[in-house]
């Protein structure tokens, strides 16, 4: 490394560091998510959906969330103005840019539109613990079906999903609920219209942390408010007690069998139209579900999903792993969502004037990855490096480089040092790279017309073997002689060798 | 597609459209370009690279671009302020955060380091005809190697990743200038020093021209300025004649071999001990291309090649396609640059206090894409689409959505139709979504235990030599019947027919 450090540049000096909530990737983390991901658009071409992208940027009112000059919301978005004033923002999820694709290529898209998508959304929101300001999405959904059958499609396919990536049958699960059930028991205990609006909301977000809090702490927040261990305050929806019982009544109607919790939901929601419709809905999909055989614990009925975004207009899902591991505190908790989705009727009419029925299931590819790691069902594949063809006299460079040009050709990894530093810097490098074998010819060995091969994995486990320092020198672990014309066969033997030995 | 129109709906209808300069992209160019990424990774792997991936958001100052409260530079960058006032990009290259990547990871990674990037940047700038605001780049660079071995490997290493694309030899090369050579010649023409820096910047961008303007311009652009045909005037470097012919001279010095290049060049610069040490720069990484064969007109030096960006400081490369295809106005243009790099070792020393030797080499994903798909050589693959198993009666959706799933576990891409049209409508998706057929169950076939599959491809090979209508109907072309065990082999046989009958 060259130096010629300035006054100048010192003071210029500036901190290299990523802004809080984005993250580096590295081989084995890219790699290994690479593969899942092929995984999973395999699962979804199997079921006839074909790939899309949107771009990163879209205008921010076809994204239909808010400014940055308003107060930033909870899940807020990247926005900032055009040349021509137009706001425009990072996309923060993959459905309303699907939504507007859709709209926008009205005529160019089969209907029933079956897609996928990844990539990655933004959210401009607080970053912490496990949770980035930029990450992984991917999604499949099928737009202009307003049928059972596309909703009960789409959760057995994410079922297929997760166990092609290597989750076993039991330790996951997908709850569907909906949304016009919700609305059924808002209407029952009087929160029905527009100016109850917001008291829903509360109601709702409330129900979505009983994972969380517990049957008391969404009681809490059903009513007067709650205070956590911090001191802080959560104000409550201000239900009265008989409408607190009746949600927590619906929370809890998870019965052993989804006839059984339809028929429960049916009592907690009677009289209100939307609430049974929303169970008629329900009914359907289960049946679909029963029939196609993942009625057996992979796919549920459960009264207790909500899903946190707004758009939904029926039909929620959330897929859950449902094995424990280890919190922050070392307490085993319940891995917990990885993903959901549900029917968005409306998101596509924003643009048409009428609605466009559309069901979707996205999945959270970070976090699904993380849990894979967990379980060690994740894996990189080899980390082995390039060979490295060593450079002892830097005026043979050209030959140095035509040695690693001859492994190449044969389809094996290789390079040839282009530092400056000497040998022993060399093989540490090597080493660093995790290379399989350095490759070496100094004067002797080009007079003879032969290679040295210095095998660092075989070198390695003799060297652990000798003490002595002297001793080491002299016998070169791992290191033989070969003629030249034999350099693409030794190192083909050495990394079927390796290889061998590794499994 | 259900309807519920009303008046709020309707005012409030959106316009679904992208911001000018962003584009969606649709499974064939998807499965393309995701095809000749995986061969350039394959190509660069082979080389001893690795994957590495950073954030799509960085800060700004680490970037190292202007804010968008300054005048909007030509290349400018998508900017937003944080919660703690701090300004944030959009990346507008791969190479300016790999730098600061080193710099945050210094103790981590290998050196030299050598790592390979793909990914989508974003420019700030007036979008035009091919010219987006988010476009995909792909970089290869090796960091903490000073020497012309790791210059002259990119080079070779970009010469085999164009021909790994299909791209024959003599259809393109890559040119080697720099950086150090161009500033000799500023030096002999009296511009050296800062006060002469927007000169020398002027004299570069005229160079840099040449492909476009060719001499005369060039020469205008050197001088007084240039009035191009809509009238709009470019204000020249102001160089007096004497300068302009040094100028033109250099940048016509190209000879047939490298040898008489550089000697050439030699003449040019001399007196110049930064022109000089440039060209025994340009000599070393000549000397090994030769030697390694890519000196037969695959990897060149030539004189004429700049690079706009500024951070280069010492060698600089180009690829070019050197076909011709037709321009707006239908006349035959050389095809031009899909890539570039260069030596750039002051961008790591920004955060370090030292300089560090950086080398880098990225692909213009898109343009190459372009390039491969007018000659052919971008292929989608096959865009066939899965089977669709029609509903004819809708209470009996599960059974069909069984006979898919029996197709899918057989690795066929199946799904049924889960719009809520009748079976006229069902066809027409199916054909649209280039379905090879259709697998049909009435009452009929029910009650015999049979299926009927309808052949699409033969179908509309009958139907086109059929004229009537009561004809076609009566001899319904390409369907034919089955028992229902035996769906997944004869769906089976009838893709591998229909395969054999495509080739």
């Amino acid at each position: 490394m060259s130096k010629s450090k300035s006054g100048k540049q010192k003071q210029q000096k500036l901190k290299a560091r990523l802004p809080r909530g984005f993250a580096d990737r590295l081989p084995a983390d890219l790699n290994a998510v690479n593969r899942m991901m092929a995984t999973i658009s395999a699962v979804y071409e199997r079921y006839g959906f074909e790939p899309v992208e949107t771009p990163f940027i879209e205008y921010t009112d076809a994204l239909g969330k808010f400014l940055p000059d308003q107060d930033r919301p909870n899940e807020g978005v990247f926005s900032f103005q055009d040349d021509d004033e137009q706001w425009l923002s990072l996309r923060y999820d993959l459905t309303a840019p699907l939504a507007r694709f859709v709209a926008e290529h009205n005529q160019d898209v089969p209907r029933p539109y079956r897609s996928y998508r990844s990539g990655w959304v933004f959210r401009n929101e607080k970053p912490g613990p496990g949770r980035f300001r930029q990450f992984m999405q991917f999604d499949a959904d099928t737009v202009g079906a307003g049928t059972a059958a596309a909703d009960a499609e789409i959760c057995m396919m994410a079922s297929d999903t997760l166990e092609a990536l290597g989750i076993p049958r039991g330790d996951y699960v997908i709850r569907i609920n909906n949304r016009k059930v919700l609305d059924g028991v808002m209407e029952c205990i009087g929160l029905a219209g527009d100016e109850y609006a917001i008291s829903r909301l509360t109601v709702l977000r409330a129900i979505d942390k009983l994972d969380r809090l517990g049957v008391d702490g969404v009681r809490a927040l059903l009513g007067e408010g709650r205070e956590d261990e911090s001191g802080a305050v959560t104000p409550g929806a201000g239900l009265d007690n008989s409408a607190i019982d009746a949600v927590l009544a619906y929370v809890g109607s998870k019965q052993n069998s989804d006839a059984e919790t339809i028929a429960g939901i049916r009592t907690t929601v009677e009289g209100s139209e939307t609430g049974m419709a929303g169970c008629d809905e329900l009914a359907e999909i289960a049946k679909l579900v029963d029939a196609a055989g993942f009625g057996d614990g992979r796919v549920i009925i459960d009264p207790s999903v909500v899903r946190g975004l707004e758009y939904y207009t029926g039909p929620v899902f959330e897929a859950e792993l449902t094995f424990e591991v280890p919190n922050e505190k070392g307490q085993p908790v319940v891995f917990g969502s990885v993903g959901g989705g549900g029917r968005y009727d409306g998101l596509v009419g924003r643009f048409r004037g009428e609605d466009v029925p559309a069901t979707g299931f996205s999945i959270g590819v970070s976090r699904l990855a993380s849990a894979l790691k967990l379980t060690g069902r994740l894996s990189g594949g080899s980390d082995q490096g390039p060979v490295v063809v060593s450079v002892m006299d830097r005026d043979r460079t050209a030959d140095y480089m035509a040695l690693a040009a001859q492994l190449r050709d044969a389809g094996i990894r290789a390079e040839i040092y282009v530092g400056d530093a000497g040998m022993k810097a060399q093989f540490k490098y090597a080493d660093r790279r995790n290379a399989p074998c350095v490759v070496i010819q100094g004067e002797d060995e080009l007079q003879a017309g032969k290679l040295q091969i210095k095998d660092l994995v075989e070198g390695r486990r003799q060297a652990a073997a000798i003490a002595d320092h002297a001793e080491w020198q002299e016998s070169r672990p791992g290191q033989f002689e070969i003629d030249e014309g034999d350099l693409v066969s030794a190192v083909a033997d050495l990394l079927k060798r390796q290889a061998e030995d590794a499994t």
